[in-house]
């Protein structure tokens, strides 16, 4: 068993806002990330992908597979774009780089699978101080 | 004469759009940065001030007051921002990072002025591959 | 259960000796960073925590609580401190990435687990080359 | 049980060549990795040994001496060399990153064991992009 | 006037050899990049052009058309490559990085100039702490 | 004319104290970098050098022979030192990094003159961001 890693970024707007709450109340949890305009990040994504090497290629699988399987169904999505208001897979969620992970997890999980590998994790980093990883 | 650089970083939404053109011009034009509901960056500021250093202090200028002096005049005022909607020096104006940069070399000049140094330059990074540099 | 980290940096002065030995010794156990005058390092602390998702907040762990946790334990404790001389959590041991990792996590695991959620990582970087990681 | 990790850096020629197949079929699964001149990197290696603290080092075990090994054993044989043609090690090997990092945990584990310290993870980066990581 | 930059990366192989010299001096002169069979690196270029703001875009230069200039003039003919045997305009060359970088400027100075804007600098890293600047 | 820049890291100690001031006076000017035990820095040092490319070897000035002076000259006297104490060209000096820079400068330019090249100017970081550049 060996692991692949695979980068890619994106830029992207988000604001953290609870429509539960009131705006008082927003502010005092989310801080600075409540801004009702928004902020944005370069956000930086490694997935992990692990199984077995195939003889012939000296491959787990593809990187430039992985690549094209990252782009079509979350970067070109998500990159320049507003998670809150542009994205249908965050359509009624807090945009947190958690819920955003989960979310990216739940997608490539079966399409990994489809290939032969298994997603081993997402990795999310909003800035190079804060960063998310799930394992499933 | 010698130089010192301070670098500070922060996180905002903006878009390009030129209020005088219809949208397929501002897409044809600004492509994926023109989305209308903004996209953001980490922002990457590196000034740099010149002058000679005090004998007394070993400084040009103690670092720690020009990290005040952006703090309070630059980076309160656009970080988690949204910087086509909440930053007022940049009413009006396209938020293009080269627009960007002059307008905070403009507030910054004079200020460093009045602490016996000079300001070089403004370098600003959208992403690590898009980089602008001014100096006045 | 989904992981977050929170990146803090911190600038020391130390030096490996072991008081049990000559100087003869700590020199050729320690090389250079026996150096009875000391030498530094920007250290580069990473600090992993895990739990479950809030639903309210989108958040396993608000990530402006975990700063103000590291630095009010950690951070304003060994920054621009001597580790052998300032600290009292390293009063009378080697200070080693090891031994300063294991005392952190020492410090943070009672109190994360206090905000009910579970400490699992602490990295520490003396250079880029060189890193420890302990997961109690 | 504590975790250390060295980093070293080499720089290599490789080219991703299954000479099974004839030259279409190289092309189209290694895409540009197959140039038949090859093409190279700056690959990061950064291996993790995991043991316990002695207590009068500090230590899991010298990261100089890691390093000593670590140059003799691996980028003594690899830095500033062609991963096809000067490196006994990947002779007969397809040259994936993947295949070199199991090459490089197969010398390394013996030699961590003799040192009574144990081989955790060979982690190798051809990008900042595309990442191994190999846990044996 | 104002300075925008725009970062590439390539991986390639090469090999520093005078045909002039006989094999031991060039070992002596060039090390260990003579290595007969090549080697390579993650080279990174940085391309600086001046001009001033066109008060329309606020762009000196659109810089997904500068990319674009550098991806089909530059990277496509370098970019997993071997720069010896592969490169048009570096044939018959030393592949020095200086001489790279003085022919990456001869080959974007007249494109960057029927653009309206003016080269300013080819900055070239072969690695982190081995860097080239030309300024024409 | 063409410069070359090569980079070097320095481990080390050092505080800012004016001996002319009391106690009070030089906690007010140099905050906490004034600890009396010392803190310290993984110091990163970019020496640029500027000249004509030779036609025989494609340089300015040979790289490894450029670390070699960095080593023998200036990274051997102040790697795991301690700047205020160690340092033969530091003594009497406040230790900031601007006077280091201008040390490390009038150390340099008459060897590197005496190869046929010229010091173009001496960068040094004592994190990524605080930074100080010296041109003679």
């Amino acid at each position: 068993m060996i692991y692949i890693q695979r980068r890619e970024k994106f830029c992207a707007a988000h604001k953290l806002w609870n429509e539960k709450w009131d705006a008082e109340t927003n502010v005092k949890i989310f801080g600075k990330c409540s801004n009702p305009n928004y902020h944005g990040h370069n956000f930086d994504l490694l997935v992990t992908v692990k199984g077995e090497i195939d003889p012939e290629t000296g491959f787990v699988m593809n990187l430039f597979e992985l690549k094209k399987i990252l782009k079509a169904n979350i970067i070109d999505k998500i990159d320049h774009k507003n998670l809150n208001l542009d994205v249908d897979f965050m359509a009624g969620k807090l945009t947190s780089s958690e819920n955003l992970a989960v979310a990216i997890w739940d997608i490539l999980a079966p399409i990994i699978k489809s290939k032969n590998a298994i997603l081993h994790c997402v990795r999310l980093a909003e800035t190079d101080n804060n960063i998310i990883e799930y394992y499933g």
